[in-house]
C-alpha cells in the first residue's frame, strides 16, 4: 500500500481492530441465516437482531426491519450531511443452504481460519463484504464523529432465494430508501492483485421445460425400437442447443447481442488472467465460443446453461422402461441489449421448432428474470470507485463486468430510479454456493481500506452529479 | 371354439370350474410378493406358502422351496409317466413394486374386476398365467387321475429383480430339476384372436454411465460461457447414439445382425397389427429405423433405450449451477447372432469416443445380460404348441418373436442344456411393470384350453425326440 493510504485515520483504526470485527463478523457466520428453508426462520430472526444490535451501538438510527411479506430487509441510516449525496449501502445476511454437508471440511457455521482463509456458509456471499462496509461507517462514526456521505444501510434477507419480496419492501418503504445511488457489498473483485472495477453484470433468465413422449413409461423389451423416448428426445434438445464447441445456436438469440468494443476487450484483457489456472482450478474444461477469450466468453458473452435434468428410473439397478417424460431446467445468462422476456423466447421459439412432431412440450410458466445492468464511465459512483482503487494500489484500474447476474441492480434502477455499483470484495474461487465457502482476511484489509476511500471520494460529489 | 376343443374333458372340467381357479388367482394376487423391496419379505414367504399349500392339494409329491442364497424359488413334481418326456413348468410368483401407487384406480393388491379385466399387481406378470399351468396339472389329476407327461413345477420368486440367485438354486438343485424342455408361464400372446407362437426373445444388456466435467458444480454466472457442462455432454452423447429418425448409429453394433428372413417376415406380417393403435393405446410416437415395420423393430431388430437419466439441480424453483456429473442407464435389446458383452462394449466404445475430451467418462460394472434365445422350427415345444393353437383356432399359427427379454431361456439352455417355450396367455396392452395392470377372464379360458392341449401333443414325443 502507498503512504497516501496509510496515511487515512479511519481506514487505519479500521484495519488496527481488525481481530474485533472479524470476532463479529464470526458471531454472524455462525447463525444459519438459510432463507430456502423454513425450518431456519429463527436463524434468520436472530441475524437480523444480531445486525440490528450492531447497527445501534454504531450510532446509527432509524434502526428497524422492513416488511414485505417475506424476510423483512433490515435498515439503518446516518443523515446528517444535508449537503452530500445520500449512498444506500445493500448488502444481505441470509445464505445459502450448506448441502451437500458431507463436503463440507469443517461444519459450515462454525468458522474456521486456515491460513488466510475464513471457511464458512455466506463468508464470501456475502457476509464478509457486509461486515466491512458496515465496520466502515462504524470506523467515521467512531473516529471522526461523522460520515462523509448521508448514508442509508439496507440489508436484504431473500437474495439467495431470488428476492421475491424484495419489490414490495421498496414499494412499501420507497420514501425511506430514497438515494442518489447504490454501493453494493455483493459482488465481487475479478482479481485481489489488479485492480478493477465492475461496471455491470449479466442478467439471467430460467427455463423449466418437460417433453412427454408417450401416457405412461413402456416396457423396453416390447416397445423398444417402436416409439420415441422422452429421454431421447431431451437429450436431442438439450444437445442442440450448442454446437460442438458449445457456441449457441438458437436462433435469434444473439440478435442484440452488441459486438464487443475495443474497449472492453481491452479492459478485460487488462487483468491478469489464466484460462489454464481458472479451469484447472475447479477441474473444469474449456468451452464456448469460438474467437473469444474465456473472460470475455463469461462477462461479454450471454451463455446457455443446463441447470438440472432428469427422467426415467433413477435408483439403484436397472430398470428397463422407455421413460414417458423428461425434464431439464436452464438458465441463461445475457449482457446489455438483451431482454430477457425475448431471449427466453427465442429458446421456446428454439425446442418447438426442434422438438419431433408429436411429443408434448410443456413450459413452465416460472422464471427468474432480470436484464444485465451497465453503468456509464462518467457516472459518480465510477468515478469515486476508479480513484479509490487508483490511488490505493498505484495501478491503472479496468473496467470490467461480472458473469454472475445482480437482479437487485436492475430493481433498484427500476423502482429507485438509482445506480449500483457493485464494491463487493470477495474472489472468483470462494467457492461460493458450494461447500467449503471462503472469504480472505487479506481481503477484509483490502476492503477497509476500499471503502474507507471510496465513501470520501463519493463526498466530493453533490447531489446534482448523480 | 371348435367342437373339437369342447370334448376335450380336462379343458371343459377347467373351463366348467373357473370361478374357483380364479378365486384362488385372487388369493395370489392379494399377496403383495415383491421381491425388489425387503419390506415385503413376510409376503413373499405368504406367497411361497400359499403356492405349497396348493400343489400338495393338487396331488403333486416333493413340494418344497429351492433355497440359492436368495427369495428360494417353489418345487414340486409329477413323475409317474416313465415313457413320457418330463416338462419344466416355470413361472414366477413375484411381482414389480406397486409404485406409483396414487396413479392406480383400485388397489394394487386387491383384485378388482371391470368386466373381462382382472385389475392387479402381478395379475398379467405373471400369477394369472402361472395359475393355469398349475391348474391345469390340478385337473388332469382331477379328471383323468394322471397327467400325460412328467411335469416339475419350478416358480422363481426372483424374476423381477433380475433372477440374482437363479443360477446358484439351479446349481444346487441340478438333478432335482434335470428335464426335457421347459414350458415357460411367462411370456406372453400377440394378439387374442390369431394364433402365434413365440420362438424367441431379444436379449438384452444394461449400462450405466456418468460424465464428470469438473470436481464440483460451478456458478452458471461466473462460469457460463467459459466450461464444458455434465448435462449437456450427456445430452449430446446421448443424441448420438441414434439419428433423428431413432435408428442406432453406434459403430459396430449391428454388425453381428443377421439380415432378416423372409419367413420371419412374413411371419410378422401374418399377425394382425395396426401400427396405428399400438401407438395411440399409450399415447406413443413412432420412432426406429426406416425400412423395418414397427412388429419387426420391436421384435426382430434391436433397440437402445435411455431408461433414466439425471445431474443437477432437480428440485423445486431454479438453482443456477453448471453441474459437474450427470448419469444416464441404457437397455440394449439384442437379436440372436449378438453378443451382450460385445453390443455394450460397441456402445461403450462409441460413448469414449464421441466424449469431449477431458470429460472423465465412468462406466459402472453392474449390467444385468441374456442373449437372445432362439428355438428351431421343428423342436418338438414348437411343433406342439403349434399343433395345439392350430386345432384350437382352427387358424393358421405365425411364429414370431418377442420382443422383451426372458434370460430365464438363455439360463435355462445354459445350465440344465434344455430350450424354453413360452406360453404365457398375458397380452401386450396389459400395462405389465405399470400402475392398472390387469389380466383378462378371457385369457383364463383360453389359457386352460391351450395348456391342456399342449400337454396331451407333448406326450406324443417320446424323451429321445428331445
Amino acid at each position: 500500500m502507498t503512504s497516501s493510504v496509510s496515511a487515512d485515520p479511519v481506514a487505519e483504526y479500521l484495519v488496527r481492530h481488525q481481530d474485533r470485527a472479524e470476532a463479529w463478523l464470526f458471531e454472524l457466520l455462525r447463525i444459519p441465516s438459510v432463507s430456502a428453508d423454513p425450518a431456519y426462520a429463527a436463524h434468520m430472526e436472530a441475524a437480523r437482531q444480531a445486525l440490528m444490535q450492531r447497527l445501534r451501538q454504531m450510532g446509527l438510527t432509524a434502526v428497524q426491519t422492513l416488511e414485505g411479506g417475506g424476510e423483512p430487509a433490515v435498515y439503518a441510516e446516518y443523515l446528517h450531511r444535508p449537503d452530500k449525496p445520500t449512498i444506500l449501502i445493500y448488502g444481505h445476511y441470509d445464505v445459502q443452504p450448506p448441502d451437500p454437508l458431507d463436503a463440507w471440511r469443517s461444519p459450515p457455521f462454525e468458522p474456521t481460519v486456515v491460513g488466510d482463509h475464513i471457511y464458512a456458509r455466506g463468508a464470501s456471499d456475502v457476509k464478509g463484504s457486509t461486515m466491512i462496509a458496515l465496520e466502515t461507517v462504524a470506523a467515521f462514526l467512531a473516529v471522526e464523529g461523522a460520515c462523509p456521505v448521508n448514508v442509508k444501510i439496507f440489508l436484504e434477507g431473500e437474495e439467495e432465494t431470488g428476492s421475491p419480496s424484495l419489490k414490495e419492501i421498496i414499494r412499501r418503504h420507497g420514501e425511506r430508501l430514497r438515494a442518489d445511488a447504490v454501493l453494493s457489498a455483493d459482488g465481487g473483485r475479478a482479481s485481489p492483485s489488479h485492480p478493477s472495477i465492475n461496471v455491470g453484470a449479466r442478467g439471467v433468465t430460467t427455463l423449466e421445460f418437460s417433453v412427454e413422449s408417450a401416457r405412461k413409461d413402456l416396457h423396453s423389451g416390447r416397445y423398444g425400437g417402436a416409439v420415441r423416448n422422452a429421454l431421447h428426445e431431451m437429450s436431442m434438445l438439450l444437445a442442440s442447443l450448442h454446437d460442438k464447441n458449445g457456441a449457441i445456436v438458437v436462433d435469434g438469440f444473439l440478435d442484440d447481442v452488441p459486438e464487443l468494443l475495443p474497449a472492453q476487450r481491452a479492459d478485460t484483457a487488462a487483468l491478469p488472467f489464466s484460462e489454464h489456472d481458472f479451469l484447472e482450478e475447479v477441474g473444469g474444461i474449456a468451452g464456448g465460443e469460438p474467437g473469444y477469450t474465456l473472460r470475455e466468453r463469461v462477462t461479454l458473452r450471454p451463455s446457455i446453461d443446463v441447470n438440472g435434468m432428469w427422467g426415467g428410473y433413477t435408483g439403484v439397478g436397472a430398470k428397463t422402461i422407455i421413460p414417458c417424460r423428461a425434464s431439464a431446467k436452464l438458465s441463461m445468462r445475457l449482457v446489455p441489449g438483451q431482454s430477457p422476456q425475448r431471449a427466453r423466447e427465442t429458446v421456446i421459439a428454439h425446442l418447438r421448432r426442434a422438438v419431433t412432431p408429436g411429443m408434448r412440450l410443456c413450459i413452465s410458466d416460472q422464471h427468474a428474470s432480470s436484464p444485465a445492468s451497465t453503468l456509464s464511465p462518467s457516472h459518480p459512483l465510477v468515478i469515486a470507485a476508479t480513484r479509490s482503487l487508483a490511488s490505493l494500489s498505484g495501478k491503472p484500474v479496468a473496467h470490467v463486468r461480472l458473469g454472475a447476474s445482480v437482479p437487485i441492480t436492475a430493481l433498484f434502477k427500476e423502482t429507485l430510479g438509482i445506480d449500483t455499483l457493485m464494491f463487493g470484495y470477495n474472489l472468483p474461487d470462494e467457492d461460493v454456493h458450494a461447500p467449503n465457502e471462503f472469504f480472505r482476511r487479506s481481503s477484509i484489509t483490502d476492503g477497509f481500506r476500499g471503502w474507507t476511500k471510496i465513501l470520501r471520494e463519493l463526498s466530493r460529489f453533490s447531489r446534482e452529479d448523480f
